[in-house]
């Protein structure tokens, strides 16, 4: 009996160390995704997300997202009414580019479908009801990207494109760059045979008067202008979709009349791939509206990309992680809105307000303003 | 003696499970290690790589990496003559960026001296020797990045700053803006007391006979100029420096003359922070060039930082992931230079030659242009 007893002692005590290994692994691994869980538990009930077991091979169903700007928006400086006009145009929007979808169309043209009616409205900062800049100058940046053929295509500062986002739509389609500026991109786009407009096509006498509101506080001496982040007349306002195809391509679109005041010349992340605008079948299509000099320095837009692919991220917790985290530590403010290829949503912001919408379903069209 | 043995046996199976499994887990992990090496087993033996040991803790010394352009460069198309200027010019611009390192300088400040000397050789396409447009101009792109602060600025299609990297710079230290554009960015850079030229000085004959070349060529017929990445003369000429000074703080530059023939108003990925220009002392300092399109497409700089940092990857492995493998496979042709804050430095390029160097030591600048 004694004889037997040491080794089974002995094999007792490796296994049970060995027991105790495995637990703690065990636990550690269990501790490790439920921090995870934890970190990332903030799915909102706002947007659909992945239906476990569902589209687990394929792709989602047809999607369209939209932003129309993030900022300072909050309902106690909002009529009734206007809010109301925000909602109405935003559902039009999203219903005109979700019938390209359902028609079978491309994602890319459900995007510049889409951004160029938020272009025409004289309520977002983009095309018509583009920000002045100091000069007393509307110029507009746009970009788009194909997350199929990883093709991109940009413009900045052009002054009399009617469609920014069909300026850079040619760019990306028509030509071997990615990125052209100011008149040259002009000519390029008159070259394309798109519709070309006098400046004064976007001026709107609200954007005139925020420009002259803002210069008046600055001769005041109170610091506003294009310096402060602060000013509760400053918008981020910007416009942006991304949507998913029957083919399960996703594209992503950004257009903007930059800041309010801004020097004229200056370029904010819009038309910049990376930062304003990503898309890649693979990990998801983004699209971007804030402080755009902080989202340039953070390249979110391929960020949040990088965080689903090297990290294994769902895009709702690599959104979250790149806006409400990063982002904030480093005192940017704004929003994006995005979409995988599984159909699933994301659109966070930091701001007080973003306008935001999605379809899924057929004249469902989702949209919002405030934190919900 | 029946009884015991009972308990023990199933005690037995147990432990021999649990052992089968750590085995098999430790293999697995031992496996993956291993081919993550085996993966990034690549290291050359031009440039410093980590030592083991050394500065574990801390930063690398002050260290200065520069590129001068890559392209189709053989050795069979350069004189002895030719290829000696060009090394004589890079060791200078090294000697001239890692005194400002040693006399305590910033990185931020070995990089604009280093890269104002390679603007004002003819040699390279930037500043002087600046590459011309369609329409036989020159259009300036450039831009920097503060890895301590995370602080970036970058001017494009400029034609009358002397220098377009003190023009990035000062958009960087004396604006709230990240990227100026066009005539916006001359007015700035004029207002900052930087010293403005004639669109005369950047002319050089040289550039303007391959210009015509080019031109007579696809009025041939031959389909090529900028459209044809594979004409002998096509030279993806940019020039870019990264320094790590003595604080441990990394900074990126680029500057360019863009691409011959190419049509005005376009907008390669140098003045593209996270494209052509990113730093982050957290990860490294990038400065990259070559096709510029595949680069803004590809968000190359931020990439090799993102993969640094995501996915635990050294500097080296990761700009061999990025540039020898993702590009190539996308057929993007061109090379970066990188430095982390050990004063470790990658040179990859998937091109014939690459102009580019580094200095470590005091006057040992090291030079290379073909692949070693």
């Amino acid at each position: 009996m004694k004889r037997r007893s040491k080794p089974t002692s002995f094999f007792h005590r490796i296994c049970a160390s060995l027991f105790v290994l495995v637990l703690t692994l065990s636990i550690a691994l269990l501790f490790d995704n439920c921090s995870n869980r934890a970190e990332g538990g903030h799915a909102s009930d706002e947007v659909p997300q992945a239906k476990a077991g569902l589209q687990e091979e394929g792709h989602g169903p047809i999607t369209l997202v939209l932003h129309g700007g993030a900022g300072t928006i909050k309902k106690e400086n909002m009529s009734p009414e206007l809010e109301e006009d925000y909602k109405q145009e935003m559902k039009k929007a999203l219903i005109a580019g979700y019938t390209v979808l359902e028609e079978g169309g491309s994602s890319v043209k459900a995007v510049t479908t889409t951004l160029q009616l938020l272009e025409a409205s004289p309520l977002f900062n983009a095309g018509i009801g583009a920000v002045f800049t100091n000069e007393g100058e509307n110029e507009l940046d746009a970009s788009i990207m194909d997350g199929a053929t990883g093709l991109a295509g940009a413009v900045a500062g052009v002054t009399t494109v009617k469609s920014p986002i069909l300026a850079a739509e040619a760019v990306m389609q028509h030509s071997p760059h990615v990125m052209m500026v100011g008149k040259g991109a002009e000519v390029f786009a008159k070259e394309q045979g798109l519709e070309m407009v006098d400046k004064g096509y976007f001026h709107t006498e609200r954007r005139f008067q925020q420009l002259q509101k803002i210069k008046k506080a600055e001769e005041e001496g109170q610091k506003m202008g294009y310096l402060d982040r602060h000013h509760p007349n400053r918008k981020f306002g910007t416009v942006g979709a991304v949507a998913l195809d029957k083919n399960g391509n996703i594209a992503a679109g950004t257009s903007t009349g930059g800041m309010t005041n801004k020097k004229f010349g200056r370029v904010g992340d819009s038309p910049i791939i990376g930062a304003g605008t990503y898309a890649d079948n693979m990990t998801c299509g983004v699209s971007a509206t804030g402080h755009g000099e902080y989202f340039i320095r953070s390249v979110v837009a391929y960020d949040i990309a990088a965080t689903m692919s090297y990290k294994s991220m769902s895009l709702e917790d690599a959104a979250h992680e790149v806006i409400m985290k990063k982002l904030v530590e480093k005192q940017g403010t704004g929003g994006i809105i995005a979409l995988d290829r599984k159909g699933n949503i994301a659109m966070p912001f930091n701001t007080s307000g973003m306008y935001r919408g999605y379809i899924q379903e057929k004249d469902l069209p989702k949209v919002f303003i405030y934190k919900e």
